[in-house]
């Protein structure tokens, strides 16, 4: 049996340098709060007020910068701003909507996109790629037990230097009732 | 195939006679607003303040009002107010937390039970559940396709004077990406 730990990712965001020096000023650099489970990632102490057409939320930042700005939410999430972001894999931010305004401490930046749900993904390292034959790419199942039993299809593997980790947003994993981190059995 | 509909059931609450004209005052009737598939029930016109340890929120009264006040929630909105409720069937109060008061214009009461999040269920009629040979209380699955499809297990079967209709909370619909009603493929 293929056990797998399930990550809730909450509502977060990536950060460009660009954009980081227009919110907080030149030369600015992220402070890490506390590193995650992938390789170099870190979630930030810096949160962010982004303002959409309908609400406001405070979203915290992971490090460390990225090429390009990208805010993470969950549909909850996106009701809640009142923007219409669609489900994609992270780093596929091409025609996604933007609508909303962050807001740092020495100025603000309105975006034009990246506003996207994640798809839910499998995080695979290369030894577990090949040991349980799974592509980049590939779509995987993934059945978590508990009070609200649920098999989540469709799960996007993505093959590379990661900790083997499927990666829930928060509405999925209020879906299937789990509070904290937990195993999935995976179905390849 | 057994494709059966799939309603959302946002956070509401189900309020006693008493309760109602504590809140409202003596004789006061339930305004309603809209009709809801099960025959019978319906939105009213009222929303309630209700204050939990942590937030509040407005939550709609479904009526007709009902012998023992129930709050229904999603995991999201009690993380919002800040109560631990357990995942229940509708009616099976025993033991579960009340911890918050709700608002009316006429009077306040407090809870000391009654909040849940609703175990997903079928509303099934006694008709397809003949056709179907599905017994009250059994539990069965459904596929929910779409941009992000999820098998639903445990689903538990309430045959009934119902319109025969699964019944998931708004985490569940966001983790399945239904963003309106929908069908599902049951799995008996």
């Amino acid at each position: 049996m293929k056990k797998v730990p399930v990550e809730i990712s909450a509502r977060h965001l990536h950060i460009s340098k660009a954009h980081l020096e227009k919110l907080f000023g030149k030369g600015y650099q992220l402070k890490p709060l506390k590193e995650l489970s992938q390789p170099g990632e870190f979630a930030a102490s810096e949160k962010i007020d982004v303002i959409g057409p309908k609400g406001m939320l405070s979203i915290r930042i992971v490090g460390p910068v990225r090429k390009q700005t990208q805010i993470e939410l969950a549909l909850t999430d996106a009701r809640i701003l009142g923007v219409k972001p669609e489900f994609r894999i992270s780093g596929d931010l091409k025609d996604t909507p933007g609508e909303v305004t962050l807001k740092g401490s020495d100025g603000n930046v309105k975006l034009d996109s990246g506003v996207i749900i994640a798809k839910r993904h499998l995080h695979i390292s290369k030894t577990d790629a090949k040991k349980w034959k799974i592509k980049n790419g590939q779509k995987v199942s993934a059945k978590v037990a508990g009070p609200r039993s649920i098999i989540f299809l469709d799960i996007i593997a993505r093959v590379g230097d990661f900790t083997t980790a499927i990666h829930l947003d928060t509405d999925e994993a209020n879906a299937a009732g789990l509070l904290t981190c937990s195993l999935a059995e995976l179905d390849v």
